[in-house]
């Protein structure tokens, strides 16, 4: 039966590579809508492949230059309205959120209301606003299923188990492009050394926040969200290959684990065909004879602080999660820009964490309001 | 619920490792009924602790000496129909046969037709009669559970998942003993070198198996009838660490494994507690961080000569896979003996497959004509 998809961040690296499993298979997949963000040469592209009959694009200075350009099948909005009628097009049963940061929230939860399944992308509406989104999927009685290569690893190691014999989820993490240097080397690191991912081929955001471990740390927080599981039972591992996506240890004492190359679009696709699986024989395959060896070693709280800072805020709860998600995404735009050292972007956001006075059980507008408060903050402290 | 349990094999290293998850888990388990090898010291203090009903001992000997010494409320019975009876008795719902060897195929038959849940870790029954065992187990709509690592492994990698959607099964092998040896380090190895294996304390017959890789070889013919998978679709992977216990990999490239220490006793639990799992916490956790490192390498079937005979006696069919276990159980037998080199276990074996004539879809008065046959045929050679 072909699925209907809406895709928000279609020009993103999660994006393409949906388009991708999208374009492989047209008899199982047909694309209704999709959003765009600042690349509007791709976007053109995309939207004469693959015919949308909705386009949300973010300016209406975009929306200007690309009204005459696009098939005439195909209608033209923007700005936050525009990604939530993409999210909740009438045609569509899948929506998969792969914007980047907190923007995808809002239509997130309109999707979740209009009863689509959610392919999520985007981990930062999960670690901000985790108790709004997850409560509201269950209302609505919604999957939302994972995309992350980690917690689609859970997700798959947790299928035909019962929740409640799990006894730790252990997350995998690379280490970023600097897992082998120390702290003292990390001084002066330039923006294109960090950029350098030694596995995965990702967007600047994510790849930065992987060098510092952000990303592992926020991913422990969307795991506590999406798998209803307390802090303590979630544990980190460096694993330098990204061959082990992750694991779920059961009480028994038995592990499973989901492996793989790195590869973003064997996870992309289990969320759009779950609970099936597709043939993916142009695609490669595992080879562990050839890697020849897996290594693993603890995690060092004190050589990532940001580990450190993500358990924190997610113990506390409320809006810290927001603060450290805000503070992050600030922090490394501004470190992209070369206006901030790469261990700066700690120091940034360990301030904006510790000036904060937690409101419990926040509102989606006590959310907003934080969130504003706390890129502001960081302005100040750079500007 | 208690669950109550008939044990063949009580004494064996599978025998002993039951019963030990039978006396932690009181409240789960109950010893019913249980036959016994040649360790009739052991025997008599297993029956003074666990007081089963029924005890099956070896020969009219051993039966005359323990008749006085058990408790009044266990009756004693011997020989191949004690093994059946054990293995029938109405008040058990699971047998458990750890048995060495195909004694274990007929008490294995009429426990599917009395309705027990058979754990099975016998896998000479699978590999001689495989196709009367399963086609039984469907017929009476009994479940056939893996107690062997390797299958435990596999049939968790399978929870939940669809089975048309499986690419290839992956056991994986810790190459025994001579691992790191070459084919002509192997020549005048000693009995004493072979049975001494890095990662598994099992019995002298599993221990021999393991370094001529033989024993990957039957359960690669076990898994072929416990998974129903055509022999293209199961591959060998050497791991020595025995952490990652097998893995089945997925037609969209997804691989699912089982990892754990070398502990028997996880799988052995695992299928008397199926579907549900159980706390083991006075057990040893997987630390992946303090083993380090995970190595994989291919399998040589010039080096490992037995399990190219395996594959082909399996691919063969029909009375083939009986003289192929046949033929091992009584060259292991010399050898373990020092009638017989290392490397001769390979050669007699050969021997005995080139000569045999096949009997396809073999009833089971066929097998046990080829499998004295073939021990017959053996003895001949070496006396």
């Amino acid at each position: 039966m072909l699925k209907y998809i809406s895709l928000l961040g279609a020009t993103g690296s999660i994006g393409t590579q949906t388009l991708d499993i999208i374009r492989m298979h047209p008899d199982q997949f047909t694309l209704v809508s999709m959003s765009v963000g600042r690349n509007i040469d791709l976007a053109l592209k995309q939207v004469h492949e693959f015919k949308p009959r909705l386009l949300s694009v973010q300016t209406k200075e975009d929306y200007d230059k690309l009204i005459h350009e696009v098939p005439s099948s195909t209608t033209v909005v923007y700005g936050e309205e525009g990604l939530v009628q993409v999210a909740t097009d009438q045609k569509a049963t899948i929506l998969v959120n792969a914007v980047l940061g907190s923007v995808g929230l809002a239509p997130t939860l309109a999707a979740i209301k209009a009863g689509k399944t959610i392919a999520i992308a985007n981990k930062e509406t999960l670690v901000t606003a985790g108790h709004i989104v997850t409560s509201a999927a269950k209302k609505y009685q919604v999957p939302l299923l994972p995309v992350d290569s980690e917690h689609s690893a859970i997700f798959q190691a947790l299928n035909g188990e019962n929740r409640q014999e799990v006894e730790k989820l252990i997350l995998t993490a690379s280490g970023g492009s600097f897992r082998d240097r120390t702290r003292a080397e990390l001084e002066g690191v330039t923006v294109h050394e960090a950029l350098n991912h030694p596995n995965w081929s990702m967007g600047a955001k994510i790849t930065i926040d992987s060098a510092t471990m952000m990303n592992k740390g926020l991913e422990v927080i969307e795991a506590h969200w999406l798998f209803d599981m307390p802090y303590e039972k979630i544990d980190v591992l460096l694993h330098k290959e990204s061959i082990i996506h992750s694991m779920v240890e059961y009480i028994d004492h038995s592990v499973i684990a989901q492996l793989g190359t790195p590869d973003m679009r064997v996870p992309i696709q289990y969320a759009l065909t779950y609970p099936n699986r597709l043939n993916s024989s142009s695609r490669e395959r595992l080879n562990l004879a050839e890697i020849g060896k897996l290594h693993f070693s603890p995690l060092d709280m004190e050589r990532y602080r940001c580990m450190a800072f993500a358990y924190e805020a997610g113990r506390i709860g409320g809006t810290m999660p927001t603060v450290l998600n805000a503070a992050n995404e600030v922090a490394v735009a501004y470190f992209l820009e070369n206006r901030l050292s790469f261990l700066d972007i700690e120091s940034t956001i360990e301030q904006a964490l510790e000036r904060h006075q937690v409101t419990s059980n926040p509102s989606l507008d006590d959310i907003i309001a934080v969130d504003q408060e706390t890129r502001a903050f960081i302005h100040s402290l750079i500007q």
